[in-house]
């Protein structure tokens, strides 16, 4: 993306990238029938029960003038209209903990304040909606968001484990409270005797550590050995939401010997507020000086949106996920500052782009793309077996039904060369073996997992997973009876996962666990996650860039601590772009900070196809390996390769990096795929590993042949 | 072992083989310095806590007649015995669930006739005891364990799982008894209001959890990424104890706010009472029609020590352990016999080999032996790296290093002819490849890796170990108070985790989970547990096979549910030797038999090496893979090869398969290793696999090539 300030430029660009696919967006969601509901049910979980959590904590914090059904309504609302007008779909948005934050310090300023008051709260925050609407605008229409490839890794992966530490101290907080009497409930009932009290915060325990622990397993059921594909499947892609049931279930069973407030559950919100939906009416009765004031905490949550946004968006869109649709950081912006304006109009909290649930969607998109893929590369492979098909032939039609399932974006080639170049490579190496017209056998030929090995990541790129969810949260409006059976114990086993969920993919928690690796076990780290940097950065070099990055993330975590200069962290964030682009580079080496964190505006030194870098380092980024590492790859193993690593790949188009469109420059489908790298033994495989011709194996089929 | 039925002839050859290295039992146990205390720490916990637990029990059901004081001394007192002068020095005594069934059913008969009444409880226990003494020493000289071989797989595997299930039955029973109140206590007490019970309840659902899953997780330390290599292998020998203190420590946190008796512990003995240890002066005092009858119980016993014993031994001896020294069994029921007379005579319940403490000892002496030659081959590849050794060199160097760990027994040849083959057959693979002669360069030369490869599954035998844990079960006596410390939900944890440490390497276990495995990975099973069956065995015959055995287990299960019949559940499974004789092969065909559970006495039919048949299968049984595989090895993967897949083993010693002396035929050291067989992805790569010659892989050269 170039850094252009031409007003209007960035969300004219946007715009077009975006309504090119936007038919396709659509049809391609809908193409996918029921399976959707997969990774709707996922995010729709990840995104009410935080939603709920933080309603609470706003109904807490502001005397109940917002509710969870307020923070619902703005989730559900926002999302809807994102998924449907919206520029990038994957991003999620909702009411997020910092939005809470800077309610409850607007909060405690107006109840001071003897002409505003808690009853002219929503219209004063209405106010600020606005001021905050025209900073989006202009930061959105002057093209702020094109310094975004400035936002390196170093600063959003902070950022994910910022959020992440957050939703592990609400988890902790929470089940430490459960010990304890609630503010607003009367210490004298029974459950609040101290026996009571202890049994329910065990109980809590019980059930949070519980849900966690299932959870985590299930979403790993896929490699399970035990039970058929299709359980396996239904419950790797709804275990989450399966489990907050039966943990809700399991909760109920002792309850005819333990009082009704044993385990404690969720708070019943008020009911939908009177007058309600007309905030605007109030809000010409906020004095002149306080409208002019919000502007002062409007300049803060504009810069808060601005960073939380991007970065959202940039987190769902990783280079390893090998999108294909264009980003729309600029429009996305501009619709946020509408949104805002909206929800603050009708007094209810603004949503935005949300960490860690936004590269959660994708990842749980990219699952599914997979099996759509396999499903029909596999029935294909099936019907060529059955017909006798040689191997060479069996690929052409694996091939086939591969590039039906793939739609030629307007804008870009058909993204077909790839796959020729894999093809011939295919059909080359099984001439090798010599049995390339043989008609091939089941028994010799794994189906299954050939085609797991040649599936490369991609990402069902839609927009109704994100409508579907959004609407399911407005939903819970509805469903507010049944939500509060829930135990907030399965609530803070829900944040924990949360947490834990948002870790795998993190360079930068990889870099924190490699400092806790025995030395010789620091190969494994580069089996598994395929950080180059293991192999070409000093281990020192490492070690102290993250420990420099964990003490910038703890002075941040810090900052959330503190009363009201806490909700500057935002800020802390930001400095740290110029603080990697100005600081940094004195005190590391322009090769190790290009390995520990590209940027994709430093160009790398000595390295001979600058041109085409960008689009080699997408094209070589992560590919899936067999149908159980898949997962693995999705969630754990979203580190980078290095380009020398793969001299063989060659972009597939002639796409310059600098695409003056600022579109996505299209990713090669096929190249090196995990198995290539796995199951080696050097930790060198990369620079020494030597192809082995004549193998017998089957697998080695899909590689290119290096000679 | 041959079925001879000539009086003494067995406790001869026992004897006599035990004797030949007797002095070496304590010599090597000795020499392992400091790293013995590892095994002997796990066992010593695996070894008191149950009983411990029995005491507890048996104090409940014999009115207090008999305490935990006196099954700890029986355990002490037979284990310091049986370590000193005892055959089979792997196998763990001690007071066991069958022998508290039997107890409280003849304290039940005792109470309630007038003449001799509880006080004369123990001294009728003792006429009963020197009557199963007269029938052991009758078993033991008519060499009725020469039978033993016909104690099959399917009657010792089906034992272990009942003993499993019986801790697993007793650890849910513990649990849920936390939420009820103790029958002996008083029920007015505070810590019995239904809110502190349920508090209880939920505390040691809490503890119980905790203590099983970290103790599960210690085990696998060894694989571990982070830490370094000692703290690692610290978490993995001790870890088991370490998490019992931990959860401990754990249960006193709430202290302050929680009444004294929450959560329960262990209940204090009475004191050691006056006038034991002469019990034989009240054996005066029962009447003779009694001391007739007393013969009834005695059989059972009997019958029940014979079979729990000779299993114990039996499953602490298994082939895949690759044991060098001879097995006992003759002598061992002998000695059996004078503990039983022993403890009968001075009052407290007699003791008897233990699963799954047995075999747990010897995997955990294997571990340690294992660690023991890695450390020494380990630093003798780096001396001959430092002095720029060749890799010819340093496989020789690293040969005499092995050598000088191997004690020849007086009754083998020394065993270096496997060495030999091995040495031949690495230089060999290693000109291959052309670099014999250059130096090896430590950074090309994984040599931790190396020697994992390359060492086989061998067990430190000796005494120290049982001896010193022997011991230690007799301090805990002495340290009653603090072991009162432990809370008693802990302690259902902790029978959870042995139920579970004793079912991997259960070939039985393995089969009813492969009937749950999903078709198309039932391929992982033969990869992981090299379980041959699933290759040669049609699937339906293994499930038919399976849920036999399975029903059959279940109605022993429920045999120990009946009052008083269910002390005859070891005759019930005593019956599946004939069972498994002349009923089985009528409906399987004999092949299958023969792979689903090998019985010495039936012939392999069909194939030709049928004289070095049982040494092959030795052979060939199961070797440790890389460092971290090898736990696994040791825990999991402890089927059998079928010898159709090493067909270039030869025995190296010439020993027939019926050795006429009854000793145990000498292990070839070397030969196919687990790293062969694994990491290839075809299922039948023992029948498909070609060799891959000129690999530049150092990995290879420890295998011996096939042309």
């Amino acid at each position: 993306m170039e850094e252009t300030f031409v007003p209007f430029r960035g969300i004219k660009n946007d715009l077009r990238g975006r309504l090119m696919c936007y038919k396709q967006d659509w049809t391609g969601g809908f193409k996918a029938g029921l399976r959707i509901l997969a990774p709707t049910t996922y995010i729709f979980f990840a995104s009410a029960i935080p939603v709920i959590s933080f309603g609470e904590q706003l109904e807490r914090n502001t005397e109940g003038v917002i509710t969870a059904v307020q923070t619902l309504a703005s989730t559900a609302l926002c999302g809807i209209i994102h998924s449907i007008i919206g520029g990038q779909p994957l991003l999620i948005l909702g009411v997020a903990e910092p939005t809470v934050i800077m309610y409850t310090f607007m909060f405690n300023f107006v109840k001071e304040r003897p002409d505003l008051g808690p009853h002219l709260f929503l219209a004063w925050t209405g106010w600020v909606c606005v001021w905050t609407a025209i900073l989006l605008f202009l930061l959105s229409i002057l093209g702020a968001c094109s310094i975004i490839n400035r936002f390196t890794r170093v600063a959003g992966e902070l950022f994910g484990l910022l959020i992440a530490m957050l939703f592990m101290q609400q988890a902790i907080k929470g089940l430490v409270d459960e010990f304890r009497i609630p503010e607003r409930e009367n210490p004298k009932l029974i459950e609040f005797l101290p026996s009571w009290r202890f049994a329910n915060g065990m109980f809590a325990l019980v059930l949070s550590f519980g849900l966690l622990h299932t959870a985590l397993r299930s979403r790993k059921a896929r490699s399970w050995r035990y039970g058929s594909g299709w359980l396996r499947s239904l419950i790797a892609d709804y275990g989450v939401p399966l489990m907050v049931l039966v943990w809700t279930a399991v909760s109920y069973i002792p309850a005819g010997s333990i009082p009704k407030g044993i385990p404690r559950r969720l708070f019943s919100p008020n009911p939908w507020s009177p007058g309600a939906y007309d905030n605007w009416t109030d809000m010409l009765e906020v004095p002149v000086f306080y409208i002019i004031g919000a502007f002062i905490p409007a300049t803060m949550i504009a810069v808060l949106y601005y960073f939380d946004h991007s970065v959202a968006s940039q987190l769902a869109q990783q280079k390893e996920f090998n999108l294909r649709k264009p980003s729309s950081y600029h429009y996305d912006l501009l619709l946020l500052g509408f949104l805002t304006l909206l929800c603050g109009l009708i007094g209810i909290p603004p949503s935005n782009g949300v960490i860690p649930q936004s590269p959660m969607h994708t990842k749980s998109l990219a699952t599914l793309k997979h099996q759509l893929l396999r499903n029909r590369l596999v029935a294909s492979a099936r019907r060529s077996i059955g017909k006798n098909a040689s191997l060479g032939q069996l690929y052409g039609n694996m091939q086939e039904a591969y590039q039906q399932m793939q739609t030629p974006l307007i804008y870009q080639q058909p993204a077909s060369q790839g796959l020729k170049e894999l093809k011939d490579s295919t059909i080359q190496a099984a001439s090798c073996t010599g049995n390339i017209n043989a008609p091939v056998d089941e028994t010799l030929f794994d189906i299954e997992k050939e085609i797991d090995d040649l599936l490369p990541v991609e990402v069902k790129e839609q927009r109704v997973s994100n409508l579907l969810q959004a609407i399911m949260v407005g939903g819970c409006v509805a469903a507010m009876p049944f939500l509060k059976m829930i135990p907030t114990s399965v609530l803070w086993g829900y944040f924990a996962f949360m947490a834990i969920e948002s870790l795998p993919g993190n360079q930068f928690w990889e870099r924190i666990l490699l400092l806790f690796t025995a030395p010789s076990r620091r190969y494994k780290v580069l089996e598994e996650y395929h950080a180059t940097f293991v192999e070409t950065v000093p281990f020192t070099t490492i070690a102290i860039f993250t420990i420099f990055q964990t003490v910038y993330l703890l002075i941040c975590f810090g900052l959330t601590w503190v009363p009201i200069a806490g909700v500057m962290f935002p800020l802390m964030i930001m400095l740290l772009v110029p603080v990697r682009q100005y600081f940094l580079p004195k005190f590391f080496k322009g090769v190790h900070l290009q390995d520990l964190d590209a940027a994709e505006y430093e160009e790398a030194p000595a390295l001979p196809f600058t041109l085409a870098t960008e689009s080699e380092i997408g094209a070589g980024a992560t590919y899936a390996g067999d149908g159980e590492i898949f997962d693995e790859v999705i969630t754990r193993s979203r580190g980078e390769f290095r380009h020398t690593c793969s001299p063989k790949i060659t972009s597939s188009n002639a796409t310059p990096a600098n695409d003056p469109q600022s579109l996505r420059s299209p990713r090669v489908p096929y190249s090196p795929r995990v198995s290539e790298l796995r199951g080696e033994r050097s930790p060198r495989m990369g620079v020494r590993g030597s192809p082995k011709t004549g193998e017998p194996k089957l697998s080695t089929l899909g590689k290119s042949p290096q000679n």
